[in-house]
């Protein structure tokens, strides 16, 4: 194996500026990058002891981490890590926590005093229930709905403080006197994570389903800071992963038949999958169809059946 | 190795007694088995792949399990698995998912309307912030001062309660509406994992510092159904880590020294520690001093200071 | 949450008829099942659970494992457990054990004799190295120099045993007579994993690019097995993961352009990706365009450059 | 919480000194940090994330960092991270990567011809099989013996290397030729861990039963790497974890008599666990009983059966 020249730390001047800068996120919460270790460079190093000798010259850096992310070479994503310090309604944590792969220190309300802050929702901030996705939301209520609603949150949220502060000042033990806390409260952490499993957290949390509060930090997370501190990856992030269009087997045989002009066969296979089954009322409910529809239409082709 | 004669998946008839039924834990919750994989005998049989050929008659498997359990050989628990549902406040379910390795799917308040049940707590149920223990209680309030607590609490979660209606009643979305609800609220969920890694859960839960509300689910795993699933690695486990006692090598070193009738060397060398540190009202707090000060008081020797 | 109407251990009868069947793999290596927790049916439980009460009717099970499946939700596949009793070269399993999250007890040769067996190479078995992956092979060698190479390979190993034998029968200790073992040696292990994980191995060690040996065992893995343990979960993954297509951001631009007869656009975009960049001898070597170019031909449609 | 004032990646120079520097390891072996993230500072940082404002005061950092580890508080020591560059024969690697809580990057020999440096045995350093641990050496050969060893362990290493190099000029594919390579072919990776992780892999491979060869990387890991790195982790983890001394919950109720000056009570109780069972030739050996007579001698106290 080659030897390295040189020994000193990787370091990232893009991302060493914004160290410790508070990205802000909703209404009272933040990110920042509190340590890191590795940036791209480190990505190319780490692939470079896998294939021995002599490779420095055939690929180039950039070239060499988008083959390795679409070829899913996932290692050498995980030789970059970083910690943040985050500031997030613990809501839309107990959706963070979920992601194991990472090291977590969080604010302890056993130990100390919660934090004196609650994510509140302004008038125009309010969503309706998606009708045609349980869980999610589409569109606002107009302001002086949202008004009410932002009122009695309001209600609540100082009642519930003032419940807590009442239990602590009568020594309720702060573990106990906690548990009425709305989800709304926000809490801190320290999360650390290598890239390979942030660029997955990623995936899921910038997708449009995710829900809007942890979308907001994945977002910046993603554009603020990722990009800054592995611009190669990122950028092949999104080429590969988030902006890539995946087609089932199914999908790829009607497609074909489409493509070239058999629109007869087309329809028998997608009738042969089940996707084009009649009702009185027309066609009836077929998620795999409607989703290829979607996909046929953004392709610029009309569906065959 | 050794061919096996069988290849019946391995039943542990005391836990089928037990599968699918409810034992209560606090108010509201539960923890029940709802399949299994393996049991002690799995252990002993992963451990002899290990050891290959002829072993089987060199031990028996209980005091094989004692001997991997004392000496760290911690994969062949591994190879038992367990999947719980669990009902549990948010509030302690926020201590239970920061262990990482287990498979979880939780009750989804995104895709359906939050489970209409708050952890009450009951008058003589209110503890007291401990005094030498920042992140614990100790005792409870009287059952007039815990009635106004109380009552209190009802008023918050049944306002909490109600703000939460209003808001699906007039279509707020789901993932939204459940922001404000209190941490009292309980969840649900299908948790699966290792033995090794149910007993790490165990040991760090089940201890008196844990808090009351998870240490009550701990307990309940540990002692009615652990013990029923595997009782050789749970009598292994009680004697081997959770009653064990561990001394470092500090205390050893002035230990001995007690033992032997040594009280001076004791004293010169615990001093050395810094553990002897004088004010003008005695000696200084030392934490590692007054813990060991327990140890040798359990032991049924006095301190030589 | 819906109350589950029975608790019995999910039994999936067409695995149970080859629990403890040795598949046959490579010249002198297995792969069987020792003992499994749940099924397609568990998948379908554990995302009832996030659900919650009355979507039974909604979807029916395989519509449902292959919505989750498509979508990433992948927890609920995690509720499946399986235990492998495998005979593998030990080459191959440095390659396998490179899968993380599973549990593992391999047979030790510190305690044990190494199991006497090393993968043999028949004749007709010799691979050459191909041309245009470095880490790939490509056809046979004739039969005469395979030949060869047997013999060579032959004397080689028990040459390698000789020495093995020599140095147990003069007392070195099992743990450094070993030393000298080829990795041709086969080992065995008790391999523990769940669904989504098996899933993800099988993807890795399924494709085209693994190498033969641990593609023999994935495969036998995949369709001898898991078809039988979670036939819904099986056709998904086929049809959503194995057999699916991926077109990058830029691939969909330019194919877009290209189905929608824009040929100059196609190609003007194509030269913006830098894919289109001449030299003397022509279009220079280009990984992703040359990636594209198979995908397009795939499609029955040409390149318009 | 409290702001950070500074929010400069943290360095520890002690550290900086060697890094890229080769710790030599067996013939050919090494050990070199590459990079890192962290150190003694961060765990305190992180410990007081969850403490919140104000405990500054409280705890100096190397009482912090103590009390953390003793009282099991990992979380904070994960926050450290570094990665190594490590040349090992395979055989060790085959133990090495057992631990899965890291990440690698493996020198390919699919990719690249394996490294021409097989772990070489002087004839003094032959060990013979312990008799009383089944997986363990104890002693050496002499050194005539161990010549003869030497001699028929390069004649073997040359052969297989002539084989291998045979192969490949042949054309065989590289994937395929080096399958008899002998397990002391030397391997290289980069290896990337938390801290936390890292001490476990230390406790488990610096223990006296842990094989030479490993056991070698891990002394030169622990004393020369953790020890400039995090020197109040590595103090503790010594006080605490190696040089501690664990009783379990029968030892501690024999050990409770003896001291107390209660011999029959002492004898009576290990009778009750089976410790005393006699046969012709006098006490039957029992594995626990034994080990409490070792901990009895250490502590300078006779037993009393």
């Amino acid at each position: 194996m080659e030897e390295l020249e040189s020994f000193d730390r990787i370091n990232v001047p893009a991302l060493d500026e914004v160290l410790g800068k508070k990205f802000n996120v909703l209404d009272d919460g933040f990110v920042r990058v509190v340590d890191y270790m590795g940036g791209d460079e480190s990505i190319v190093q780490a692939a470079r002891v896998s294939y021995g000798k002599g490779t420095k010259k055939v690929s180039e850096d950039r070239g060499l981490i988008r083959y390795l992310l679409r070829n899913h070479h996932t290692t050498p994503f995980e030789m970059c890590e970083i910690k943040f310090h985050v500031r997030v309604p613990m809501d839309a944590w107990r959706q963070w926590i979920r992601h194991r792969t990472a090291n977590v220190n969080e604010y302890s309300t056993r130990y100390s005093i919660a934090i004196d802050a609650s994510q509140k929702t302004n008038p125009d901030e309010w969503r309706l229930q998606a009708k045609d996705n349980k869980q999610g939301s589409a569109g606002f209520f107009d302001a002086e709905t949202g008004s009410k609603f932002s009122k009695r949150e309001e209600d609540l949220q100082n009642f519930a403080r003032e419940i807590y502060r009442e239990r602590l000042e009568s020594g309720v033990a702060r573990e106990q006197a906690r548990k009425d806390l709305p989800l709304s409260t926000y809490t801190e952490a320290y999360w650390k994570i290598d890239l390979h499993n942030l660029l997955h957290f990623l995936y899921l949390r910038m997708d449009a389903h995710a829900q809007y509060e942890i979308r907001s930090y994945a977002n910046v997370i993603g554009n603020e800071i990722v990009n800054r501190w592995c611009p190669f990856a990122w950028e092949a992030f999104k080429d590969y992963i988030i902006n890539a269009k995946s087609y089932s087997a199914l999908e790829m045989e009607v497609l074909m038949k489409i493509i070239n002009g058999n629109a007869a066969e087309a329809v028998k296979t997608a009738g042969s999958f089940g996707w084009l089954n009649h009702t009185e009322k027309g066609l009836s409910k077929n998620r795999e169809r409607i989703e290829f529809e979607a996909k046929l239409a953004q392709l610029g082709l009309s569906k065959p059946w």
